[in-house]
């Protein structure tokens, strides 16, 4: 009764993380209704996707047809000997909003809850390794580990620190504190124990 | 420092129901992380709903080449003087699931919360009369409206009633009482009055 052709879109999508076989189901019928252009956007927006890289050196996203490296590795006006470790890409893009950090970044991939480095955070861990024993100085000037500042996060930034501590001259974390536009009575006790710690 | 085609793929995810800008850009990147192959068997799957039509009786879908008619409309045996009136086309498959329903459908599109019958619904709802005229009987056996029961399903019920209530002999909705793995502690008391009322 339901079209092969919806069959095998719920199949497809409802292996994405956070669409289930229902959400599916109700997106297509959506999509349907919204018309035959519409679908054909979506579709080659999606395909476009497969022409994008993945930096061999960073680990964030790049376009470039002749390089294995994203706009930043490839940036010589950037700090070479200065690295920032995140998640995500979308942490690197909030970072990168701010026009805060001109350094380089590892992107260490999505962590788990089992509080142990999986192998391609191993992987990218010995990349960077790698980058830093071919600077000139066989040392980085200071590596940031800006891992989200929760359990699992302190949990990962204690084992990175343990790996890197050997490979850079100064390990450091994001400030903690109240954050712009907060509530003090509203902060938990770490959060306010911080912001008096440091305060600026 | 966003590649455009991550840009595009945002722009257009992040405009679907229940996908925000957030959830489309870690969408792409977890995309992108998955491989070309994947991308392609999902982008492939999204177009193939454009082959995807809708019927000109009760506009569920279907994908037969040589006619506007679904398979249900299309099928002789179905009793032609019956009709379900349902909201959504996911309600048309949990229906079929049943097995216990061998008449007509008409798809009646998503309801507002505004109470009022949208021109969507007025204009699906004429071709339902339109069809109950052609038929020998010029009436329909029964209609069931088979909306959801709440307060906003309640009233578009009504709504509904008069406007068909010259075009059938009887006008009935679906059942209520304690869902079956229910618990009576935790049923509500229409639902509980509704169960004693048509005790089986």
């Amino acid at each position: 009764m339901i079209p092969e052709n919806i069959q095998r879109f719920v199949q497809a999508f409802s292996r994405l993380p956070s669409i289930g076989p229902r959400q599916a189901t109700r997106l297509a019928f959506r999509l349907i209704a919204s018309g035959k252009n519409h679908i054909a956007t979506l579709s080659q927006a999606l395909a476009g996707l497969a022409q994008v890289q993945i930096c061999s050196q960073c680990f964030f996203v790049h376009t470039h047809p002749h390089t294995t490296l994203c706009s930043i590795c490839s940036d010589p006006h950037r700090a070479q000997d200065m690295f920032m470790i995140i998640e995500k890409e979308t942490d690197l893009i909030s970072i990168e909003r701010t026009g805060k950090y001109a350094g380089k970044y590892l992107v260490l991939g999505e962590l788990t809850k089992s509080g142990v480095l999986e192998d391609i955070h191993k992987t990218r861990l010995s990349v960077l390794k790698h980058i830093i024993e071919s600077l000139p100085t066989k040392q980085a000037q200071e590596i940031i580990i800006a891992l989200n500042p929760n359990t699992y996060g302190d949990l990962h930034t204690n084992l990175l620190i343990k790996e890197l501590t050997t490979y850079t001259k100064k390990i450091t974390r994001l400030g903690r504190g109240i954050p712009t536009g907060g509530e003090i009575e509203f902060a938990d006790e770490d959060t306010l124990g911080h912001s008096l710690e440091r305060r600026i």
